[in-house]
């Protein structure tokens, strides 16, 4: 038997055992999509998410990460729960724009020059990689006459310990390295651009509040030095995000109520050449992931050499993360369950098999549910970040899985 | 400095010192794509692994694994290469009957009702995975009327040694164990259903012929044995597949005659069971994977704490396995090149990253490249099998590659 993560709060089974999502039953939500898979968003999660966020940072803007659900209606849901909205690529520009957003910066080391147009056409602020692209900016801004947005990425010499995936220390292709960002933007400033500040992002999926404090604050103070050799003071300084979310067993809830206290009492006196200055967090994962649902129909229950083996319509096509396929070097399970019987005991060991014909394809590995019969449906959780846009879809030529935004 | 994998043959430069495919050079093709990035796959690198198939085993039939590159115009060209297209979903089904293919079987641990359904339409070769799979098949063949094609695949207990996939060898999602097989196809029989054989696949990736031999042989002991026990005869045993191509430096690369010099040998004096049965062997990797080219083009040169970053306009969306994130523990580089500079000898390290805002997206770390600069063409090659379709296309919402079919 191997341990599942924890199955995120506000999961419940209803009057049948089953399990619901936005007082909905998930055979409901089937119906209503006509078909499994599916991944089912529910937005009182992520309502629940922002009002922690506001509650812990009264004074700093709240920036949604597109990269991590770029699902239409989700998006436009974003828009109007967040202070703005962060992208990658023209790609997701586009869909910030469709969705009404009208903050909007754009970060991402490989900008292509029609990139770079069609964000400063959008009045968008630009996070700056490198000198070369910004010498590309300054030159596609001068051509069509429109005085661009320009903040600095920087690769911190700091990174955020215990961070599932690390953005900044030592050499990155992110961002500008700190010791040449002054002279970057000072030759912004003189250029006549609109200098909009510093972009820090030292880390992502972190779980340790102490941690994440301690980043902050060498944050702060980065920004504060690298402002007083530029000589101005940045209207915006982007602090990144990290905020995780549990998903595997023994990861702990992370608290932001107390990094937002300590970031709080750091801002009461910010230091002189941050005085004027806003500050934004960026969050994707930890604002929408737990609000994913995936949901697949169990197909076949077929024994092997004495194991239990259920193979479900769905799989890592869909969802490459929880395959233990995407970014992770040691496979571990998602919080998964039988969503037919929600309310069951566990009385029995299975691994829960996709439909792809590859023995990657594994959702959930030697795990314990209750007695699972073919057409029940397994739930796999935090499927609301990095879960249908981060997995291959068209790999051996299934559906597309249905998206269904509920609450 | 880090090592990259061996250059598939065929491959040189043109006269510009830029490489070459099929006669063509890179910003050529690039040209005729309207865009970079992009995959170009080569028919005549095809072509000589069929001819190399061909002649080491002259009386086994060859079938495409259409799941390792599903590109529409490649996959008509292998309908008229091969004697068979294996698919794995109802999509691929819909994909080699658009193609034209007459002989195609169907394998995959989760097939759904209605891919049965369509597949007994079809006149599809079905590669059954359980006995639960089995009754729904002949339950729906009864329904409708038609006599179906079923054969069993087979969960061998040996695996292919040194396999990068183990298909087989204790408990398996695939398959069923061979010691359920003999009443399994017995019961096909008395069914009335057209009992098409067995399909037993151990293993894939091999670069070791020996062991492919010895996996061979023992594949066809086991369809003897079964063959034996079940009293009939198999119209058709599929063999599995197997052959590897070198994908990181010290990879060997496969010797298939002496493969089929073996084989040939075995099947001169076939077990008597199997004296009328023929041989199938499905390959999907080994004919197409050396036949594709990425190119993308290098948007920024940056340098990080003395390390020098390439950044391309390309990337794991398109690239997942070269980024070295499915199906490997530990990352090592794919043969890479500067396209542009392909007879320039290589004189600086760099790393070659991808345009997402992720440090997952690495396509060349640590290599030795000629000096590069903006706007040059990178190719990273094995880039026909497992690319596009095994990559999370719509990660960061960058356009779809082109795809271009050559020689």
């Amino acid at each position: 038997m191997k341990p599942i993560g924890p199955i995120p709060p506000g999961f419940a089974a209803g009057g049948d055992g089953s399990l619901m999502i936005a007082g909905r039953s998930v055979e409901a939500l089937v119906a209503a999509a006509e078909d499994t898979p599916l991944f089912v968003y529910d937005l009182a999660t992520i309502h629940a998410q922002v009002i922690a966020f506001r509650a812990a940072f009264p004074n700093v803007a709240l920036h949604y990460a597109l990269k991590a659900n770029p699902c239409r209606p989700l998006v436009a849901a974003m828009v109007g729960l967040t202070d703005g909205i962060d992208v990658a690529s023209e790609g997701e520009l586009a869909l910030a724009q469709e969705a009404g957003a009208r903050e909007i910066s754009f970060a991402g080391p490989g900008k292509r020059n029609r990139e770079l147009t069609a964000a400063i056409r959008a009045g968008v602020t630009i996070n700056l990689e490198s000198e070369g692209e910004a010498a590309r900016a300054l030159r596609i801004a001068d051509g069509i006459g429109i005085r661009p947005k320009l903040a600095v990425r920087v690769n911190p010499d700091f990174t955020l310990k215990g961070s599932g995936m690390k953005m900044g220390g030592g050499a990155k292709p992110f961002g500008v390295d700190a010791e040449r960002v002054p002279e970057l933007a000072r030759s912004l400033i003189e250029a006549g651009a609109d200098w909009r500040g510093f972009h820090i992002f030292a880390g992502s999926q972190g779980l340790d509040a102490d941690a994440l404090i301690e980043t902050q604050g060498a944050t702060l103070d980065l920004a504060a030095k690298l402002a007083e050799e530029v000589g101005a003071s940045p209207p915006l300084v982007n602090l990144g995000g990290g905020f995780g979310i549990p998903h595997f067993a023994g990861d702990r809830r992370l608290d932001v109520s107390v990094i937002g206290a300590a970031l709080a009492e750091r801002l009461a006196q910010p230091p002189e050449p941050l005085g004027q200055t806003r500050f934004a967090i960026e969050l994707g994962r930890w604002l929408v992931g737990q609000a994913g649902v995936y949901l697949t129909r169990v197909i076949d229950r077929k024994v092997s050499h004495g194991e239990t083996f259920l193979v479900v319509d769905g799989g890592l096509h869909h969802q490459l993360a929880a395959s233990g396929n995407f970014g992770t070097v040691v496979r571990r399970n998602y919080p998964l369950a039988n969503a037919s019987r929600f309310s069951a005991e566990p009385t029995e060991q299975v691994s829960v098999v996709g439909c792809l014909c590859t023995p990657l394809d594994r959702l959930g590995d030697q795990v314990m549910l209750p007695r699972t019969e073919v057409g029940d449906l397994i739930a796999v959780f935090i499927a609301g970040a990095y879960g249908r846009s981060a997995s291959p879809e068209a790999f051996l030529g299934h559906p597309a899985p249905v998206e269904l935004l509920v609450g």
